[in-house]
């Protein structure tokens, strides 16, 4: 019986370590070095190279080891299995830090005093009024964000697929209604999953809904926005800034037209970055419930997609 | 008996307007057309030409029309009488904000993925682990932006010129304990005024009193910093960045080399800038305080230079 930790890229000597010390009876696996991928019974993945599950005979779960399951689903050979993803104060943190730090950026002006630097161009501005901050996509994440902009004094409202009642944040779901959601937004904050409903959803029609002067962020996933419906909101308005962490190929290829874009801010992929630390002992007790064949922590509906 | 705004380059309607409704009896007048120079018993005053003053000769009091007050006493020839300088809980809002937003813009790195787009190049980083801040002047604006990052959970440290007690900041005071209040300092922001004992204070000796890899931001004034010494500390250590908000010369000469230093961030002097709406019935209630010969709100000492 062993657990496989499949994540290409990346170093995995303390996960494996950690998990080790929360499991001192489990063999912690790297793939692709498996002792025996019969003896397989869980498997931690990250944007697995499609195909590689399927020689694992015995998994009885997968554990995403991040908050978006959109890189495991997109795996067309995917076994039936229950998933589980991340859901962690830390990450909630970090990604409520990151948003509270870009805002403050676009509020003091900081993309425009930085260009003005360039030129070497003094040109005092007051600070933008940002008063109004829409968040599409109200789950662990966008929850969370709503709340802390709504407590920093802000006017809130926030998009889902259901309704929601939250305290002071006004509530719209639903495809019908994501037009009326950001037509009063000064920043739109994308933190919806990918799904197949999702994809490419933020496009030329979404990017004329919003007011002029607009500034648009997305921490989510890059292919839920139309790359030249942005390009084309920040050339003739109503953007006036963007700020994306995230995009339809990663590492943003050096080539891309963002890099170059003077109103984008790019940031590669920081924003929430999953914390071993914090993340081992929901992975370990997911590894207990699938052995015991109960239900998992934190599971993605695979109807929906997220 | 009138009151003069003496604030050169500026327009002066909205304050002139907002007076006049406050004091509908006083004639509110804008340098340097006066009716009668010798009916001027008041004056608001910010950067004046030196000398404008003194052909007032039944002047009572002047009120800065900032927090510093720098400026006004660098006139060689300023008439001995009561000074007093604004003090307004909006301005102070502005500098935390301010100050907590370019905190936060260092944390997230963003000065190093802003230089890297302009590469078009992806390295992702974690954020800054910034702990420790340092506030050079615990007066009403250092004061407060103390307690704010004590607040929001940094290690905070102070140094003014005398001791303070105050909750959960260690207190340094006097010169000799400078390069003690910042040695263990992530982040050290200036909120001096600037004075004949501060001007240069942050001269060579003191960056190479600061942890390698340590932040500085000033918002105070420019003469406090000894500029080469800055540059210095920034090209071969111990600074890893550094926000500008004020300059020896404002506008910063285009020919500076400050403006193209990759580890500057460069603002237009725009961290607190005196707020008309919030600060009018301040000034109305200094001059009814001027008329009445009893002592101004917000004096300055005129020994100490601040
Ligand atoms: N950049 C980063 O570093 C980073 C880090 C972590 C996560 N992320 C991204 O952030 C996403 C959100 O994370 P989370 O933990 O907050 O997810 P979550 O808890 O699953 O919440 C998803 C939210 O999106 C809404 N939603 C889903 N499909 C929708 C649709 N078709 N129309 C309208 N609303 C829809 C859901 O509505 P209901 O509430 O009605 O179900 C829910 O409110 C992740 O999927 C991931 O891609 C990025
Ligand atoms: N960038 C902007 O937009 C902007 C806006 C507003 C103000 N400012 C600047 O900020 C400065 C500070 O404003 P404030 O209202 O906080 O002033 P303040 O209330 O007068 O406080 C000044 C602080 O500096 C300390 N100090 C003065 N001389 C010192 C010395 N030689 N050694 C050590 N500490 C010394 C004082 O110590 P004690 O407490 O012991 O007296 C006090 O704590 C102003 O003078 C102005 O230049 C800039």
């Amino acid at each position: 019986m062993s657990i496989a930790l499949i994540i290409p890229d990346r170093k995995l000597d303390d996960l494996q370590q950690r998990l080790q010390q929360a499991l001192p009876e489990t063999r912690i696996e790297i793939w692709p070095e498996l002792e025996d991928p019969a003896e397989v019974e869980f498997a931690v993945v990250w944007k697995q190279p499609p195909g590689c599950l399927n020689g694992l005979v015995n998994l009885k779960a997968i554990q995403c080891f991040g908050a978006g399951v959109d890189s495991i689903l997109a795996d067309p050979t995917l076994p039936e299995l229950p998933i589980s993803r991340i859901v962690d104060p830390a990450l909630t943190d970090a990604m409520v830090g990151y948003l509270d730090g870009i805002v403050s950026y676009y509020r003091l002006q900081l993309d425009v005093f930085s260009r003005q630097q360039q030129q070497s161009v003094w040109r005092p501005k007051s600070p933008r009024k940002l008063n109004h901050i829409t968040v599409l996509g109200l789950g662990e994440l966008g929850g969370a964000v709503a709340d802390h902009f709504c407590q920093a004094g802000y006017q809130v409202s926030g998009w889902a697929r259901s309704g929601k009642s939250l305290k002071n944040i006004q509530s719209f779901a639903g495809a019908e209604q994501l037009h009326h959601a950001v037509a009063a937004a000064d920043v739109v904050i994308c933190l919806l999953p990918l799904t197949s409903v999702t994809e490419n959803l933020l496009n030329q029609a979404f990017f004329q809904a919003l007011k002029p002067g607009a500034i648009f962020i997305n921490v989510a996933r890059g292919a839920i926005v139309d790359e030249t419906a942005l390009l084309a909101a920040l050339d003739h308005g109503p953007l006036v800034a963007a700020c994306l962490d995230v995009f339809r190929q990663e590492p943003l290829p050096s080539a891309s037209p963002l890099w170059q874009h003077p109103a984008l801010l790019i940031t590669p992929h920081v924003s929430a970055v999953t914390n071993v630390s914090t993340v081992v002992s929901q992975i370990a007790d997911n590894y207990r419930r699938a052995q015991q064949g109960s239900s998992l922590l934190n599971p993605v509906d695979l109807v929906r997609g997220y």
